[in-house]
């Protein structure tokens, strides 16, 4: 499973090289002969070809893709992109920009676009943030875009298996184990609660909003999968 | 005090809204009739003229300002406007936008900008972490840029006069009287660091950044005002 990226514009490139350097495997749909010789000189999978027709997306395996990232220049053709993408896998996630005009986000998302963003107006938030609270925006900076440094907030998915599914969170032991906080929960169906009690329990199917140092998440991440395939084993034999 | 913005299109727009929310003084400086016409309709204060004539600027306080934006589209006139800014007041902390361009950053920090942001480059990593960690984007989302939730996201400065001024975190008593968590602490001259233990010491200067309920961070902000003007009374009736 892999991403769809169409476009590798000024927002295009930024995308594919959070991609990349998260290790998520991805496929960059361009048609500009310049801007694929510079895709080629990162070394990234490239398709020459307009995102817009049917047999490019094919090409780039959209039946079998996790999620398509609608990021050309022109609202119309993203609209396009969007259509199409839908039209052959109905259930592959799309994303699009939005130029940030009246009445683009309701065509993308009729279009069938499960999340519309506009550059503009994210931008435009982000300035005045780093005006209003610029040790906030500096933190999630560090927490959420820069690697290997020594925070970083992440979420993790409680899964049937996984060792923490229905403890309390002093029980799970986060905190003394990994020196890991859980700054918030997210229950489906419910809105996000933060801020959890040590007496909260943690259910199959919540997600963690954690805050803690990137090995300390990974050893946790790697915990929850061992546990995870262990089982998995033990109920195979037991069959 | 307040802030200068020049130019009231899809970005400037934004930062309007964000500042007006945050019940923060702001000019809008605006040249073309039609934009003109929107401000107006939303009550903001806008002067009609060139952001990069120094009578414009005058004419928009800026000796006495806070912060100037420069949103305008062009790379090169938002580095005329900062070269004007900083030439007229070199104090003003200046926030300006970039095309993403080669070379635009270094040309407008060579102008004077304090900061340069990139729309594209903030939409694009966006986008990427909407598609990575979704509920991390949400959580942001309620935590800095949605009022009245349940949850903020929120820097404090400690004052010399605050009463946290050296104590330690758990003395400091954050979490139980006003359930707020501080997840990170800047220092001046030191990086920020994450996850203070109980005994971590507050000192003046010191930025903390805190997870808490709206009406509870407003509460302590009142606090720390409070007991700032007290001391200040204090010390003047003693000279
Ligand atoms: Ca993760
Ligand atoms: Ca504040």
């Amino acid at each position: 499973n892999h991403y769809i990226i169409c476009g590798h514009g000024r927002i295009g490139s930024v995308i594919c090289q959070v991609l990349q350097e998260s290790n998520k495997p991805f496929v960059v749909i361009e048609k500009n002969p310049d801007e694929i010789q510079k895709i080629l000189s990162k070394e990234y999978v490239v398709l020459e070809g307009e995102a817009s027709q049917d047999d490019t997306l094919q090409k780039a395996g959209i039946e079998r893709a996790l999620a398509l990232i609608a990021v050309v220049s022109s609202d119309a053709d993203n609209v396009f992109i969007t259509l199409t993408a839908k039209g052959i896998n109905p259930k592959i996630v799309v994303l699009a920009r939005s130029s940030g005009a009246t009445g683009a986000e309701t065509k993308l998302r009729r279009a069938g676009a499960d999340k519309v963003i506009s550059p503009y107006f994210i931008g435009g938030r982000r300035m005045a943030q780093a005006m209003l609270r610029p040790n906030v925006t500096d933190f999630i900076d560090l927490a959420i875009y820069t690697r290997d440094m020594g925070l970083r907030l992440d979420e993790m998915l409680v899964t049937e298996n996984a060792f923490i599914n229905g403890k309390t969170l002093i029980e799970s032991n986060l905190r003394q184990k990994y020196n890991i906080i859980v700054i918030a929960i997210k229950r489906t169906g419910e809105g996000m609660s933060f801020n959890p009690t040590s007496d909260s329990i943690l259910l199959a199917g919540d997600v963690l909003i954690v805050l803690g140092r990137p090995d300390q998440i990974s050893a946790l991440e790697k915990e929850m999968k061992i546990v995870s395939c262990e089982k998995l084993t033990d109920r195979v034999e037991i069959e």
